[in-house]
């Protein structure tokens, strides 16, 4: 038995969790008191930087109505991990591996076991968050930031994508400025941590001299592509445009690694549609969720890659007028991208289908 | 005596270096040979890393008509420097210091020391290249990077300044660019390292988490000033458009220190008149003196701070058309601050100045 999950495995019932099922009268709590059910969820990853973080990041949650399985490849597969106060023993990942029936899966795992493995899960009835690139551009998978488009998680036909990291922080604030003020065209550079290379990024960085990361600034993440940008470069575009629904919306990007080990950093460049007061966004920004506005210049404050390490929330900081462009505004936008960059979205997204 | 220099003091002559003089039909060795004469050049704040990097420079460039007096605030007078082969013992920088006819001299003492002693040397004669900010945007004092305005070297009053270390490595590419294509508006973001904070910055970095340097990325250099942007974004603002000679050009920056020791690397955004041909914008470049076009991404090479280290030159790549803007491109330029962004600068200054 690979799992030494301290609750007995629930039943098998007939309410499929993420659907609206007819017992409307009830509260989600009743709910699963009534059936004595606990949602079954999969964590196919859980042995890597992100894996290991939304573990963390579940045990704050706390939920108290799911059991969790906990998979990895054979490589990891066996491995006790502490999780919940109890020892948890790695499942290897197979192809039966879902018959047993799961409700909710998180995948972090890459692009080929995702590819692989989510439809074989979705098949069988489990709603996977796949934190991969392998889907977030197909057109039947929402693209999901809780709190800019949490409607779209029931639109899932089985899968649901959760966005990049370097997207993800910068989608907060620029769609509570872009419901205000239209945005018309977005000028992205990324100053991100070797933690969005996993662990071999952490590793490289340690090795000083003998890594690429350590004392450099590296203008390139993931591969390039035939038009000169990278493959991470894209991502930020095509799935800003996604996230905020606008297909069309200008946006170019710069992203470079830096020898940070965790929270990326991003100085982003708006231009809108319309005039911007810079207090009404700063007071826009501080009010909603998710975003802590850290901007007092006059005693030195704005957001810091080491202080941000370890929160949930897109710190937003050095807000103010672009002067050389009509309607325009700067901001340092800093995230911990293991938490809120993949870990922390994930969950939140399982949350909303649980509690749904 | 506060200086050891190897060879006996040349005599004051009448001929003022840096102006034109009637003696045309000699070369400028004929005429050294003739007068028997060496330049006289101070080199003011030679302890600190800007200094040490200039003495650096110097004897790469092995200017066999000068000689040199290293000085220094009274912390530092009386250390001993290796320069040239030989001890030069420092001397403290006092009112009367240039009284001994000093041709040229290079500062690198900040602010307070250079608008307090550049006046008094510039009343005796000799030509002052400053590095600090104090005098950069007076409209009498030339700013110069070589490369882009040399010509302007020979408008001084007694001062040049040097530009900012951030705005040298920028306005390189810029201006072959703005020469073609026309420039219209550019977006900065930098990634500075901390030499360009001095020796404290790079004790800072080393000192980890006790520093602010370390594991962070920090977006403030300098200042605050009352439009919410740093004394660092401005200089780039505005050095940028005065060494162009754009005096209205559109610019916005952001400027954020890195844990990198050395060279500054830039995500520049640019927005052109014309149309831009990214690969007739390539050769532009390359052909640049003092341009080291680093771009092959079928190889992944882009310029990076760790290998730019020790370089004169400004590395540029990443060379890419912006498709969120007509006539937009995007670079990554990367430069030795402490040489290209200074000391190399001023020494290339002098070098003009000595050869006239």
């Amino acid at each position: 038995m690979c799992q030494s999950n301290p609750e007995p495995m629930a039943q098998n019932v007939s309410v499929k969790p993420g659907t609206i099922d007819t017992k409307k009268s009830y509260t989600k709590f009743e709910r699963m008191m009534f059936m004595n059910k606990k949602y079954k969820v999969a964590i196919v990853g859980a042995t890597g930087l992100v894996g290991r973080t939304i573990l963390k990041v579940l045990e704050e949650k706390n939920f108290q109505n799911v059991e969790y399985t906990l998979f990895a490849s054979e490589k990891s597969a066996g491995k006790k991990i502490e999780f919940l106060g109890t020892n948890y023993i790695v499942c290897k990942l197979e192809e039966n591996s879902f018959d047993s029936g799961f409700d909710f899966a998180i995948f972090s795992a890459g692009g080929s076991t995702a590819l692989k493995y989510a439809p074989i899960a979705a098949s069988k009835g489990c709603v996977v968050i796949d934190n991969s690139s392998a889907f977030r551009m197909k057109s039947d998978v929402p693209l999901i930031v809780p709190e800019v488009n949490k409607e779209k998680i029931f639109e899932n036909k089985g899968i649901i994508a959760n966005p990049n990291c370097s997207t993800i922080q910068a989608v907060l604030p620029l769609k509570v400025l872009d419901d205000k003020y239209k945005i018309k065209r977005i000028v992205y550079s990324t100053y991100q941590a070797v933690s969005g290379a996993g662990k071999k990024g952490l590793e490289d960085l340690e090795s000083g001299e003998n890594g690429k990361f350590y004392n450099n600034c590296v203008p390139q993440i993931d591969v390039f592509l035939d038009d000169g940008y990278t493959k991470e470069e894209h991502k930020m575009i095509d799935e800003t445009r996604k996230i905020l629904d606008k297909p069309d919306l200008l946006i170019t990007a710069t992203a470079a690694r830096v020898p940070v080990m965790n929270c990326h950093s991003e100085s982003i460049n708006i231009e809108f549609e319309t005039e911007v007061d810079v207090y009404e966004a700063k007071m826009l920004l501080q009010n909603t969720d998710g975003i802590i506005l850290t901007d007092d210049i006059d005693n030195n404050i704005y957001p810091l890659a080491r202080k941000v390490d370890g929160y949930n929330e897109v710190f937003v900081g050095r807000v103010r007028r672009d002067f050389s462009v009509r309607n325009g505004l700067n901001l340092w936008v800093v995230a911990d991208n293991l938490r809120k960059g993949a870990a922390t979205n994930a969950v939140q997204i399982l949350e909303v289908l649980i509690n749904h």
